[in-house]
């Protein structure tokens, strides 16, 4: 190791996660209106990095982590639907408009990206007829106006992520991925999904809000039996997934005969009540754990060059799976960066690697395993940053 | 005891926080634009509240958390400045637009409530000339347009906080607090201070970013001395919060020489290039402290009568203190509380204090001392709401 | 006649226009900025009444007459173009929505026609990568806010036009409808023409103002070319309309030399630097002519029920047009029609038809002749509103 | 002379528009939101090119004649009023954002100018309150963005104006006029009066609606009463103002049984259903008379250095007040001025004095002192640009 790369090794202390008594994980599907907030972030940053190495050969600066979006408004019933107000989305974001004489697109680029990410999300909506997009971008502060070319942390800050899931995390994570990719196929639902999983002990229940889709829904039975044949396609899946004793509950709040359902026209909420913002959902490992280490910072639509609160959440994700993958003695990773402003993204302040060994102590010569393991993984942030941009490292 | 309060009490397992070697903390000030929106959020709901009040005699549900901040552009130096495109404020959220036949002033009520809080945040940004604000507030979904009279949990969520605050927890709150409050009435300078602070052992060093009011500055000289001077007066004050030893570094990425200062004409680096949005900074206690356990929950703008995401954390944050206050064995405690949607909000789930006793494990009395003071917490949620809409319990 | 209406016939006073010494005439062409406004209005208000008859069987009250276009920023020159900010339509205006429980999906019926409108109205922009376009429709005065069912005059108000157009009237007209719909074919030339007609005498000098579409062009040669080009295309048309000496100027205010050439991406210059606005542009006639009498009322948005600003300037021009292909004596016709505000619409306060014949004076037959003709256009008003609905009466 | 002005004076055929059988004139108070738009894009073009003047010794090109209004939502019942949903100004338009490497604050300023002209036109509106204010402002085309400060036409253009008003027009301009300013400090009245008038013969009706501001009116029989009161007045005041026999309605569309009366918050109906927009309403000489000629060009918002659609019309309404007022056998004067684009502003195409004598012919001695004055005029246009930035002509 030639690089200053400050690593630390310690052992967890405290109990295991599975352990505790009681835990309480969620995961905001892919059409919640956060979750869209926060793809919308990153499919901007994504887009914009790439014209901007198309077009100029370099990746410019940029921080598009502020998406809003507004309701809509929308009319459905059983049978049919319609939208009353479109969904409103406000891009805002930092970018710089013009780069050696070349103007770059920023607005057109950040509505366009928008409207792609909607498209590819929701099968039901229609990007053009049930929202309006508008971006607000504008150039950043000065001092950051240099182009990003240069490896260097751009703040104090940190990043934290562990692996292998919890019982629970996993199963909620799962169910809802489930739900947005398998399901989604068989029944008309939206892909605006909730899942809520509560254990106490080896008891796991898992709550899942879940919109159908109205206009393909002749009426109230039709609503019944439907939700009834997901939830028993839920139960069967979730079940598999750990040995714990798993109960799924769909639209618990729903209250049918006063037609008080979870009905939707595009599949989410946003479409009526439900405003969104980045950085208020997921995490970059897929679920919202309170019990656990997180990272507050939002990493959907941060710039991949030197944003280190984007770089070392999604880094200490990938290192901590590495770690558990490649030292056959770690049974569980929690991985810490600290950077120091100023200084190279691969010396960070420190690289804490807390893991959790079958026995309960680190020997030298696992110690020494995942030490190189990390300091590998630190030094393939070229490779994390070329992850991000083909979009194979969610961000939430 | 007649409620059912699943009150559990538990041991801290684990190094306690200020034996950890490494830890980061950050306070983003009163003035940031995060901070900003979460106080205009949170504002929105207090004046909405009290409408409802005073003109139905009942408070209305709402849930005004998402407001969005877009930069806008000035032009600043030494001894001059002008504001070219105004800051706009973008708030969303809902609430019920009319209620028994009387129209509720929606729009009215939040765009004034951000102006009012802009107005007594920020000394030299003037809220109505620098600062475009629009409302885009709405109605909520039908099957929470009930009127918000029952003492019931809207969801199932999580609240949690911990008391006292670290050593290094303490003195970047302190500090920030310090320079927003006590430093400002001495120097020109302005509220969108951000104090990181990273302890190393017993070596704390506090990375202050802190902007100077351009018109009121003559020139490099009197700029540099200034900073001089604050970071002086900032040294002092930090040092003598606790026994560490730390050390003050103000504006560091300055480079006086390329003019690349730190001036602004408003006091918020939201005047030029930083975007801003609720539930992005300081979490209930104060602070963004990614070493502990943190709601995600954004508690600015819920409303305080059901929102369990808002009332826990707060309650949780209550109930610390008093513990520690009231049972003189414990020397820290986090405590957690779950809801159960659908049940009175002071039966949830299930309530954990865990403490940190001074010889490490809990003596039976204790635990009955602490539940009695968790319990009385539970009890007196009516109480926790008026604090709320007397402004009295800061949500970030 | 057994309905009051009013008619008066008299005989057109002073000189006859053609014998005026100058005359200015202007035509802004489709793709105008003002004139895309008028055409969205317009376009807003068919297909609200043609949802309101499928939906409700009934035309509601609505005024959709305020639709403002923000010019967008485009970046274009010779091979190539983009936009770098996108044009942003705001459109205004009142409606019902709702009527009987039924909600009536105002924003997202004027959103989707304003973006057919450009569809069909553009050929190189794009209205949903280039244009942004947002609806701030709302309910109107409480006292308008019935069914639009009684054919009753909903305004004090004044229709006015006139028949035949003038020869420079003719040749203005003519002139930009063959280059927005034939030259079109030819040329890579955009929609947003400006044809300007100063006669002195028989002298007359069309000055045409032409985007040419930047990626569809090589260079400088081949750019002064074409418009040489479409000069004498245009030339070799205009000269035909009429036996007056026509000279043809296209693109004066180029400066090839120094690239101040009219490049456009999508034809308009909305895309760079032109705003636009209802009621701004053509009259009703198609032409600004302001030598004439002419209404301020901009007809395009307006409902076509009892909107006496719409129904009268349309009714004033069918009956001229009427008047002079069925009385052969008459080789002109002014028509101006009063409302009463309250009065059935086929009861005007006055309905004057100021002619112009041959031989200076009028006939009492030919009087009879013009008094039966307008009296039928008067009655037959169900039919130029069914006339209206086809979109078949251009409204500028 | 040595200038080229080539002056054309002519006398008027046709029937003297006193003696016309019917007539049409309307005038729109200044708190119409039409009137709105036009004052505040006029005194945004005034306060730009003061804030120009000031900062860079030159008025830089502008054209500020895009202002939409969209209503907003009050409710309003006799004693009391609320906003529920505030006014909307969008403000587009041109200008230059920087120039010599000043920057300048284009939107800021435009805001600010609306906010200042609602101040003083609207005594009951709160503009910071009841309205949100935004500014949509850009760069205008490449080839316009040079300094204004050549004298030369922008634009093949046209202006007419005539003096003085006809009976009719000055019944109505005076009238409102009066309401606007004297009787608005008797009565509980708003600022956004409208005045219809009609005339046949010498019979004159004026229809006035005018808005009572309801928290200052206790009940319907007030309102009746003060309605009453302000009929009589106005009908003293309007009989007063000709020898024609005038009758005054006022607010003739009440239903004051069914509470269909028109009560406002703030003085205009653009609290609640009437969008507004530039260029829609009153003409520079104050009123629309469609029966006169009139040029659609918007004055407003123009700037006022090369816009010929400002200056020519202005300059004619000047140039006819100066005819009648400096030649005695003059009784009245339509003057219409020609622009050649690229030549000196006072050096027209064509400016054309139309004179109505006396004993109906024109001797060459007057021909030659109209000339001569008219000269006069277009050798002034320095002196007109002064009196637009003092706010001295009115342009609706």
């Amino acid at each position: 190791m030639s690089k200053e790369r400050n690593i630390v090794v310690t052992t967890t202390t405290g109990q295991y996660i599975d352990e505790l008594p009681v835990e309480l994980v969620e995961r905001k599907g892919i059409g919640h209106p956060d979750s869209l907030c926060d793809g919308i972030a990153e499919r901007i940053s994504v887009e914009y990095s790439k014209w901007c190495r198309e077009n100029l050969g370099v990746i410019l600066h940029h921080n598009f982590d502020k998406v809003q979006l507004v309701a809509g408004e929308a009319d459905v019933t059983y049978g049919r639907g319609q939208m009353i107000t479109p969904i409103r989305i406000q891009i805002a974001g930092r970018g710089l408009p013009t780069y050696q004489g070349k103007m770059v697109p920023m607005d057109t680029i950040a509505i366009e990206a928008a409207r792609k990410h909607l498209q590819e999300t929701l099968r039901y909506l229609d990007p053009v007829k049930h929202v309006v997009i508008d971006s607000y971008a504008g150039r950043g502060v000065e001092e950051l106006q240099y182009t990003v070319n240069h490896n260097v942390a751009n703040d104090t800050s940190f990043g934290v992520s562990h692996w292998p899931r919890s019982v629970l995390e996993h199963a909620v994570y799962e169910t809802a991925q489930y739900i947005n990719f398998d399901l989604i196929e068989q029944f008309p639902i939206g892909e605006d999904v909730k899942v809520m999983g509560a254990r106490r002990g080896k008891d796991i229940v898992l709550t899942v809000a879940m919109p159908l889709i109205g206009p393909e829904i002749a009426d109230a039975t039709e609503y019944t039996e439907l939700c009834h044949a997901a939830e028993q396609a839920i139960q069967v899946y979730a079940q598999e997934l750990s040995a714990y004793d798993v109960k799924v509950d769909v639209n618990t709040a729903d209250d049918v005969e006063n037609d008080a359902v979870y009905l939707t026209l595009t599949g989410t909420s946003a479409e009526h009540g439900d405003d969104g913002s980045v950085g208020r959902g997921n995490r970059v490992n897929g679920v919202i754990a309170p019990f656990r280490s997180a990272s507050l910072e939002a990493a959907a639509g941060k710039n991949p060059v030197t944003h280190v609160g984007k770089l070392y959440n999604l880094l200490a994700m990938e290192a901590s799976q590495a770690i558990v993958a490649q030292v056959p003695e770690v049974r569980a990773a929690t991985v810490y960066i600290l950077s120091q402003i100023g200084h190279p993204l691969d010396e960070p302040l420190v690289a804490t690697a807390s893991i959790d060994t079958q026995n309960g102590h680190v020997h030298p010569k696992v110690e020494g395993a995942v030490t190189e393991v990390l300091d590998a993984q630190l030094g393939s942030i070229d490779e994390l940053r070329e992850k991000i941009l083909r979009q194979e490292l969610p961000v939430c």
